[in-house]
């Protein structure tokens, strides 16, 4: 799933390069990572990007080299259940035992290792109880920008008892406490035929209006079927149209480190300080400045006496702001976009 | 005086652009402020200006079309000493009993009425004593970054008791209270030829060193003198070299208000804010911000969540700083000459 906006990674992400696209976090972008991430698990035939019409050419662009990945490409954003219904049945017409890992394409993943056998072993359980098997993250903070999801803790699959929204710190806490308790990383393992029958279980409407995609003969007509049909598609998230109703819910707890890389705290969260804990790209120069993120476009950024500043200076933009504010940049977007400053969002 | 180079305005002011130079306070350049806030004493005709060569023609493109100037360049800077001197000389062939008004190129000043008339009554006073008259600052808060000069507080010119140096904040409080001390504004008014005996008693090497220019006829004699011995002069401050020696100085209070501008701080307290204090030029967005100074170069500035935060973006260059800490940009420009960036400088 590579179809994102990434409105909060602004000025860097615009809409003509969202997150996914960029390579903030290696020489790599987000989604050539994600790829690559993926080659040892699928190998270079089998993957399949969601993305948005627009990025058409620097999807086929970055994908090239990495994998022979098909695409598919929105003409408008629906959110991720109409992306995965349409997935899940573009597949399901070559193979709808098929077992289909499905993630975002702008996640940061660290142990390949553990990576691969927790999809393994979400692949097996997904087979062996025909469910939709997430991937749920053993939170290491009580984190308060994530969803989570309660499960039994023993190993193996669990059964999901509940997805729960975003909680409030103090509830965090509890949530942490608890064991109880993982954060979703909107990574689902299951079969064609398992999403498709809880998508007509549980979004009859979308299931019923992209049921004719099982007979397109050809890519053209698939093509051509996908751009007439997505812009009627409701926009629903597959969180709150499958997950939260269905009973076939599982839980595979992850063997790996796990950010959605959400915001530029957390991408300074992420990245390696020196000494005094600035993390810096570009030419940068420091006085007397600590915990902050700099982020030169190519100018010469300098800071003087700073303390846990951002700042993100690109071509036409720069972003400044404390860490822990990060999130407050959609605040700046929404109002570029109010005020009609289409040349620098 | 105009032969500043103005690092604390990094990175807008540059070896070849330094602070006199800029708009940093309006439409003019300070240096076209100054001679401006001049004509109403001096005419057009009666201006001379000391600048550096490097700088002829900023200066001779600065001066049109205000004032017919006189252009006096330096190929090296020595302090203002040496620039008085040269002057004096120079005023003095035409005119030895000539009152000279000697002052910076980039300070900051309101009240044109009370300007003159200050000045008009430091010349009275210059002619009645045959002293250097020095205009006295009457200090608003405790500064630490100026000279003062303790002088009687009778009104009319007084005898000057003291120079004294940049004090720290205790003793400026001291002197706050007292009443006795006055802010060195760097502007003197006299005589040439008081001038010129004041340097013969107390920098004689400097004196020796410059007589000749008496003897030069022409304007090109005069150039290629200055050019020839100025490598070799004393680099000594006025302050320094006669002020807190001679037995002449005298003080006149200002009618007018003040500021050196020495400071991307000392520039914000003199600009208007919006209601949260916010000082913005060019494009800028603040989300949430207080007690900034923003200032675009052109490309589009965004803060989120920032309190007394200054970011000036340049071309190349951007500084981000807090206020407070604006007066150890002197510390990135020292360590960009350091490191070789002329680029940058």
């Amino acid at each position: 799933m590579a179809g994102g906006s990434g409105t909060r990674f602004w000025p860097k992400s615009r809409q003509a390069l969202p997150k996914q696209f960029l390579n903030i976090l290696g020489d790599k972008s987000m989604l050539q990572m994600t790829m690559t991430r993926l080659l040892p698990l699928t190998g270079k035939q089998n993957i399949t990007i969601v993305g948005n019409k627009e990025h058409a050419s620097l999807l086929a662009q970055q994908v090239k080299g990495i994998a022979d990945a098909r695409l598919v490409l929105e003409p408008v954003g629906r959110n991720t259940a109409a992306c995965i219904a349409t997935v899940a049945f573009l597949i399901a017409r070559e193979d709808p035992e098929g077992i289909l890992v499905i993630l975002p394409a702008d996640h940061w993943i660290t142990d390949l290792k553990g990576f691969t056998e927790t999809l393994a072993q979400a692949a097996r359980a997904a087979e062996e109880t025909g469910g939709i098997v997430t991937i749920g993250i053993p939170p290491t903070f009580p984190a308060t920008g994530y969803g989570y999801i309660r499960a039994d803790t023993a190993p193996g699959a669990a059964k999901v008892e509940a997805f729960v929204e975003k909680p409030d710190l103090e509830t965090a806490k509890g949530y942490l406490a608890s064991g109880n308790y993982f954060w979703n990383s909107g990574i689902f393992v299951c079969r064609a035929s398992a999403m498709l029958s809880e998508i007509e279980a549980h979004l009859p409407g979308l299931y019923v209006s992209l049921k004719a995609l099982s007979d397109c003969e050809t890519e053209e007509a698939a093509t051509a079927f996908i751009d007439r049909v997505y812009p009627s598609l409701p926009a629903v998230s597959i969180d709150f149209g499958v997950m939260e109703k269905t009973d076939r819910a599982y839980l595979v707890k992850a063997g790996f480190g796990w950010s959605d890389v959400g915001s530029w705290d957390a991408l300074y969260a992420l990245s390696e300080g020196d000494t005094r804990g600035n993390v810096t790209k570009g030419p940068v120069l420091l006085e007397d400045c600590s915990g902050c993120f700099m982020d030169s476009g190519g100018r010469l950024l300098a800071g003087v006496g700073l303390k846990d500043i951002i700042v993100v200076d690109t071509r036409d933009a720069v972003l400044v702001a404390p860490r822990g504010r990060s999130q407050d940049v959609r605040d700046i977007v929404q109002r570029l976009r109010d005020g009609k400053r289409e040349d620098v969002l």
